[in-house]
Parts: C-alpha cells; sequence; structure tokens
C-alpha cells in the first residue's frame, strides 16, 4: 500500500524543490565530502518531516517559498540525528545501506553529523528573519537533551512510563511537531490553527516512536531495512518492556530484567519470546494508536482540504508501516 | 609570564559579561545534563576567542552589545569542537580534566557536542539579523570540511605541505578568523579594517595550529594538561613530518614511515627521537613565527589603542604557549 505516495500528492513538485535546495545546501567541491553526502541521501525514506511541514503549510493557507527551505532544514536536521544516532546505536545497517560510521568509522559519522546540523543552520538563516532559526535552534535543543536523557537512562531497568515519554517526547516529537508548526506558522495562520498543527505534529510523532521502538523489537532487518534488536542491546527500555516489568511477578521480571544485563546474547529474541504471551506489545501498539487519533481529532477545525486529508493518512501511515 | 591576563586587561568586564551569557544559555533543568555541562566548564582555558572577538570590536571601534553573544557563540563553537575533537582522537585528558568522552563514554560526548552547537545557532539567532548566524553556520561549515578533510588523510604518508594547511585553516583558522570579522564588522568598521582584522585572525589561527601540533608532538601531558601524542598515535601528519619526509633520504624516510605504520608501538616519542637533529621542529616553529609576524603586520592600519596592543600580545602569546 503505496500510502507514502497517497501523502506526497497535493505536494509533489514543492516536495521536488525542497530535495534540490537540500542538494544544492550540501554540494562541496571535497570529493570525500561529496561521497559522505551521496551516501547519506541513501537514507532519505520517506521524507516524513517535509511532508508534514508542507502538508500543514497547505492545509494552513498556503505554501510559500519560505516553506521549501524549511522542509529542506528540517529532513537536514534528521538526517543529522540519523547518522549521530547511528553511532550512538552502533548500528551496522540503515535503509538497507551500510551505515556511515560501519562503513567510514565513528569519527567520519560524527563529524559528518556535524556538517548536516551545520549545513541545516546555514540554510535556515538564508530565510530572512532570525526566527525561523531561533525555533529550529530551541528544538535541537530539547532533541538532544532526550537523547542526553536516553543515555543517562540506559540500563535502568526502572525506567518510569513517565520517563519513557519524556525521552520521546523531545527526541523525536518535539521535532515533528516543529514541522507542522513552520508550516502553519509561515502560511501566517492564526494562533489556534499553529496550536493544532503543533499538537498534531507532537501527538504522531509519540505515535511514530513508540512504533519505532516496537520495529527495533519485533522487526526483521530484512523487513525494516534497518538494524534492529539495538535498544534491548544498547540497554533502552521501550514500553512494552516497561509495562511488562511493571505487570510483571518478582521472579518474571527479575528473568527479563537478566536476559537485559550485560553480556547476555541475543537479548532482542529472548526480550520478544518473554513478552509473546504477556500482550505488551499489543498495548504498545494501542497506545501509538491513541496518540494518532487524538493527532488526527486535533485537524478537527482545519477546513476540509486535499492536504488535510493527507496529513490524516500520514497519521494512520505511522501506526501501519512495517519499515 | 601571565599573558593571557594582559591580553584581557582592556575588555575584563566584557568578558564576565560574555561567561554570564554563555552559562545562561546552557543553563538546563536536567541535573545530569547540568552536570555535564559543568564538566565542560572545566575545559575552559584562555578564551583566546571570545577574546580575539572582543579586542577586534574594541580596536576597530567599540565593543557593543551584540559583540558579548556573539564572543560567548564562538566559545560555545569551540567547546563543541574539542569535546568531538576529543572523541576523534580518543583522548582521555583535556585541560588536566578527563575528558567527557573517557568519563562519560563516546555516545554522551557526541550528544552533548551536539547540545553545545545546537545552543551556539540558538544564541545565535538571539541577535536582531540572520547575517551573524549566517556567517557563523558558513564557518562551522568550513570547520567541519577541515575535519573530514583530516580524517581523509589520515595514514596518508604522502600529505603535501599545502594539503596541511589547507586543512588547519579550514579547521581552526577559518573560527580565529571568524572572530576577529564579527568583532570589527558589528563595530561598523570599515571593510578594509574588517578585512585586515580578519587577515590577523586567519593568520594567527594557522599558527596556533602548527604550535598545536607541535605541543602535541614534543610535549608532555605535565605541561600541556592534555593527552600528547595524538596525532603520530592517529596517523596524522603535521608540518614537521611532512618537513622531515620531504628532506630525508629514502631509508630515513622508510624508517619514518615505519614508525608511523599500525602496530608501532610509543609512536611520538620514537618520532621524536627521529626528528631530533633534523631542525624540522625548529622550521616548523619558524613557519608559525612567520604568521605571527605577517598576523601583527596586518595591524598596521589601525589607531594605536589598549585593544591593538592586547590584539599584538595575544599573537606573540601564540607562539610562546606551552599549554
Amino acid at each position: 500500500m503505496p500510502l507514502t505516495e497517497d501523502i506526497a500528492a497535493p505536494i509533489a513538485a514543492d516536495l521536488d524543490e525542497v530535495l534540490a535546495r537540500f542538494d544544492a545546501e550540501l554540494a562541496s567541491d571535497l570529493p570525500f565530502v561529496t561521497e559522505l553526502v551521496d551516501r547519506v541521501r541513501g537514507y532519505r525514506g520517506k521524507l516524513l518531516r517535509p511532508k508534514l511541514l508542507l502538508l500543514s503549510a497547505s492545509a494552513a493557507g498556503g505554501i510559500r517559498d519560505e516553506h521549501l527551505t524549511l522542509a529542506a532544514v528540517v529532513e537536514m536536521v534528521h538526517m543529522a540525528t540519523l547518522v549521530h544516532d547511528d553511532v550512538l546505536d552502533e548500528a551496522d545497517v540503515r535503509r538497507r545501506n551500510v551505515t556511515i560510521n560501519r562503513m567510514s568509522g565513528n569519527e567520519a559519522a560524527v563529524m559528518l553529523g556535524d556538517f548536516l546540523i551545520s549545513h541545516a543552520y546555514h540554510l535556515c538563516s538564508s530565510i530572512g528573519s532570525t526566527e525561523a532559526a531561533r525555533r529550529v535552534a530551541a528544538v535541537t535543543n530539547t532533541v538532544c537533551e532526550g537523547e542526553l536523557m536516553q543515555i543517562h537512562h540506559r540500563r535502568n531497568l526502572e525506567l518510569t512510563e513517565r520517563e519513557y515519554f519524556d525521552i520521546i517526547e523531545r527526541k523525536t516529537a518535539s521535532l515533528t511537531a516543529l514541522c507542522c508548526e513552520l508550516g502553519a506558522h509561515w502560511a501566517q495562520a492564526e494562533r489556534s490553527v499553529v496550536d493544532a498543527l503543533s499538537s498534531f505534529g507532537r501527538d504522531i510523532g509519540i505515535a511514530f516512536q513508540i512504533v519505532d521502538d516496537l520495529l527495533d523489537l519485533t522487526g526483521s532487518q530484512d523487513e525494516t531495512g534497518k538494524s534492529v534488536g539495538r535498544d534491548t542491546e544498547m540497554g533502552k527500555l521501550t514500553l512494552p518492556l516497561i509495562r511488562f516489568r511493571a505487570a510483571a511477578d518478582n521472579e518474571r521480571r527479575a528473568q527479563l530484567d537478566k536476559i537485559l544485563s550485560n553480556g547476555h546474547e541475543n537479548k532482542a529474541a529472548h526480550t520478544r519470546a518473554m513478552l509473546a504471551e504477556s500482550g505488551c506489545v499489543e498495548q504498545a501498539f494501542e497506545v501509538a494508536r491513541e496518540y494518532v487519533e487524538r493527532a488526527i481529532a486535533a485537524l478537527n477545525g482545519l477546513p476540509e482540504t486535499d492536504a488535510k486529508n493527507a496529513l490524516t493518512v500520514a497519521a494512520e501511515f505511522v501506526v501501519q508501516r512495517r519499515t
């Protein structure tokens, strides 16, 4: 089901221009830089964030030139986080490609991520006011806090559901919320519309991350096109595990904790086996679905447009995707 | 000889305000973030970059409020590069403190660097025009290119002097040039004054990096307060080695190359011993001195002020420092 193409239909031509600006910004006269950037381009997938930005703009009043630049900016920020995330997760595969860290080493991956984020800010400050740059940087501050919080809680088996949501809201949902906010704000929408779309973006971001974590736990590298089982490997507790630990008796909890402890082999498969009958994976999917419903409800006040419809489809896609 | 205090005398009160803005920008309600930021504050040393910016401002017409923010920005950018550099170099000690990567792991260090750079851009876009943000980001683009070039040339024993200068101009001198440029530009100096100060900043940046590389080769951790011998360990050719290889006969060159090859123990000590009689270390110092002289000459057209005098002292300090 080519859901992502449906989403893009109302903004296809604009997306082409976004990608052109993305490429132009990253053009370099250094061949080894170009080679790395080409490899990052292979990570390009659903373009969810530029799409959210453009569709929000369209739903809130119309796409302007600034939106095309800002859509390239948010994609570049996202790419930078992927490159550094893969270093943090020691991941080997991303979008069926060998990761930068795996192919060229952690050093090149760290620096390439810096290069991408630097260019994102550079591009962002090409539009005529500091407002967008200030908002984008405020959100990247928050994303980094979320990542630092996640690192801080590694191997913390007592991580609470509240802490988990705090982490994913910062590291993932803040950026999807920004996309929708920038789309609406630069379409000169009223405050209430900006807030509604920002809230939409935040909720689908949370749903997206819950599902991302579920795919890491239950998916295969073949299906998802990226390294899986990284969360259990890196000691990151996610929603189904938190639910399981909260509901389990002492013995079962101790069993899971042993699987998650350092040195245990094949953590993901054993964790999956333990969770199989518990219903916790299904519960977590259900939570993601509730966030998607809440996101869609936030769009109620918006006029019926193709863009609004596409946003609804995008929200549903978040819990249906398998990659 | 407290040269750095001499440099700071004309701008002491302004520097306090710069540090206050630096600290305010990085304040976080997350205790583990505050802890990491406190640790980074321990890296604070000579504050060379904020001093260059403020002194250039003062020498070019006067310090304004924007300068105080921009000086905090360039220091934050510099701190971010130190944190990521230590990851790249696998360094253990910086300013007599254990590095972030060593104490908290590469993951925390990567993300803390991202947090610092994000806050630098956030702070930078708090001043009323996109011009400064655009220039800062253009320079961080260049810094990243320099770092990527350096990674690309690791273990390249055929690195030319021209390539070496290309790397250090991008990764180090572009930022010191920016400091002086921003100082002069925001003091509303004439184009010729901006250019003269920018050229001053570039030349002392080059001299600074040559000396930095020499200290890594010839200094001790006790003296410099940071890990040394990292360049030979990481396969980074620096000026004295390039000169030595160019002048040596085949046999001596092969001897050095063997020391620099993978697996050889105690590379720095053996390299030092080989270079001892060659005069190449002294030659490299001489080159740094020439850059400092050229830097000072660029200030000729400026009126005689305490700030100009302090810039001259700062330039001389670059080749006299031992840490």
